[in-house]
């Protein structure tokens, strides 16, 4: 892909402060201030004192899974985690599910909507092997300049129960995901100690961050929550671990989930949470209190796990700010934070922001303040990366990535 | 508003049925089958296979608090329900708030998304007198034909706080509003017996039905929801009493909940629910196994209360969904009901359905099945009320409404 020119964007407002004009040169933001100059040859953009967001941030989805733009998919799994992971192997197994063509076609429409960076998790098992990793490494490889994804190569059926599956999350480190995934060690794998140790060997030998899901609720949540930390510390991992889900956060005692945020926040452990409305979530006022990173992710979208979801990080920001009954702006603006800054931080994604110097990635809304494009999720007027207009008004520009 | 003319709406698949034609006349529908004919001067809509959904039920909202279409309202407001209270009527006191353009803008915004009937709660209180409900009464008779808009007289300050607020009932009733609605009578009255009785006396002197938020958690909310139905008992209010919220049946024993349902589905007192992902919520499943009707409504959107909301039933579907965990299509097939026949049940709209002999109140979207509509939410592409297309592609037709 060729160097983008220079943009001059005129008349914006970051994150609804005072319009500015923004510089965008090289692929990254040169300047804001008032009445910049057009350099020579520079291209002009008219933002009309639109509101100006930094490229939004889905710290934990499943592109590899996705139905998106398919027909319906008619749900009558069970209502048990193990129903949907088996449901789940069986459809693949009999449908042929292309994961390479699904999660591009998802993560176009998310950069559509403004997204440019994605950590997303792909299903490593013993039945479809490196499949699915296969196809979002392509994904990733056509869409390289456009958006950042980041692949954590999940276990979604378990690490200990299916023999073989820790050689092939070795062979997908090895072939190109950037972070190993890990699914409760109690409740899945029935030995945590074994199951995590197994899971940290292989991200020491590789050198590669952690992010694990952790569904178990309550004491035994908090039981693995604890174990995690505790390799974290022994192996020096400080800031390379996540916790996606952390539902146990939201219903353990007061005194127990204090110290367990304590710890985290020593060793950099970053929480990733979707904000279900129907299960106990992460305290996001605790977290923040105590230097924990709290970030969101939309999960699912569209898949045989779940019907819902759009690949729209505004919309999380909305559902985020309604599960933790956020209504002033001043609380808004931290629903904005979890699909923006704290995403970034969480995920590692180096460049991001509205200053300077970060990577040019940018979403022009028609909104008055932060709050106003969370509740209105707003269409998205511009949509730039890495320096380069990339969507007008919700859609992607034509040609911009091969078929 | 002069009678509409037949209309034929051909290819339509009635709730993801079988395609069939539907046909319009009087404003009714008058036959569903394939292949009808058109009758003599009848007008004909091609509905290419869409998915026909009868037009949407709110039943719990507040038109003449919104904010819709004004300038931002940053919200700085404390975390108390009286804080909320408080301040909201200082808002009004302060800003002139008009109820009536509020409220028909609000409505509007309701109809062209498939919206045809809406119960709505008006603030009476002896700071506005019956400013609110006369701004919502011609709102009322502005769409008449159009929509079908029930107004409950809400005492928002508290019926006992503030004296008088009883004698404004009274002349909210005499005046036209059609329900008598209620409000916590422990926690905001601080005499449950006494609210309770001044409350029925006035919805008997006017033989009105009675619509009661009650917000009031665990034992307490349970307490005065027994209270209530001692009343609607002794009364024999059977079938015309609504619970609005009612939180504690969420948060109460299973015994003590069990048995406040039995006896709402022998009284035929119905609930509604916005399924507000921060609070609990009455149970889907217990309500339905017990025989007691649970409908949707969006309580109050973009006001001082709460920027949250969009005048959208299938996105209030969606979130109603979400909290209640809905994932299977036959469970998104509930989330779905409560804003259509569950909502009409409740608040006893009559006419209601896709029936022959029903109200010609239709929509129609893009969608292949129910479930898809709901985790969708498309745009409208036809929105029949009365017999009459009142919008198309989301957007009401022009000159429908005067200015």
């Amino acid at each position: 892909m060729t160097a983008p020119s220079d943009l001059l964007i005129r008349n914006v407002r970051p994150l609804g402060a005072q319009a500015v004009d923004i510089l965008l040169r090289g692929g990254r933001i040169s300047a804001l201030g008032a009445r910049l100059p057009a350099t020579a040859g520079c291209a002009v953009e008219e933002g009309e004192g639109a509101l100006l967001l930094p490229g939004l941030v889905e710290s934990h989805t499943h592109l590899d899974k996705t139905l998106w733009g398919m027909d319906w998919y008619r749900n009558e799994v069970g209502p048990l985690l193990t129903d949907k992971i088996d449901n789940e192997r069986a459809f693949r197994a009999a449908s042929g599910h292309d994961a390479g063509a699904q999660s591009k076609a998802l993560a176009m429409a998310f950069l559509a909507l403004g997204t440019t960076r994605i950590r997303t998790h792909v299903d490593v098992d013993t039945q479809a092997g490196l499949r699915h990793l296969e196809g979002v490494l392509r994904t990733r490889e056509a869409l390289r300049g456009l958006m950042d994804i980041q692949i954590v190569a999940f276990p979604q059926s378990g690490l200990l129960g299916r023999p073989g599956t820790d050689a092939l999350l070795d062979q997908a480190l090895a072939a190109g995901a950037d972070v190993l995934g890990g699914l409760d060690p109690c409740a899945i794998d029935h030995d945590p100690v074994r199951s995590l140790d197994v899971l940290f060997s292989i991200a020491q030998r590789h050198g590669k961050p952690v992010d694990i899901h952790l569904h178990e609720p309550g004491a035994m949540g908090a039981f693995s929550l604890g174990l995690i930390l505790d390799r974290t510390e022994a192996l020096g991992l400080q800031g390379q671990v996540v916790i996606s889900h952390g539902f146990c956060l939201g219903d353990v005692g007061l005194a127990e989930r204090d110290a367990l945020l304590a710890r985290m926040a020593r060793l950099g452990v970053a929480l990733v949470t979707s904000a279900p409305p129907a299960r106990m979530v992460p305290p996001l006022a605790a977290c923040r209190a105590a230097g924990v990173v709290l970030a969101g992710g939309n999960d699912g979208i569209r898949d045989t796990w779940s019907p819902y979801g759009k690949p729209d990080m505004l919309e999380r920001a909305m559902l985020i700010g309604l599960r933790y009954n956020l209504r002033r702006d001043d609380e808004l603006a931290l629903a904005l934070d979890c699909v923006t800054e704290a995403g970034a931080r969480a995920c590692g994604f180096a460049g991001y922001g509205l200053a300077p110097g970060c990577r040019a990635d940018l979403v022009l809304v028609d909104a008055q303040t932060v709050a106003h494009a969370v509740v209105e999720r707003p269409v998205r007027r511009l949509v730039v990366s890495g320096g380069r207009v990339v969507a007008r008004q919700g859609s992607l520009l034509k040609g911009l990535v091969e078929a």
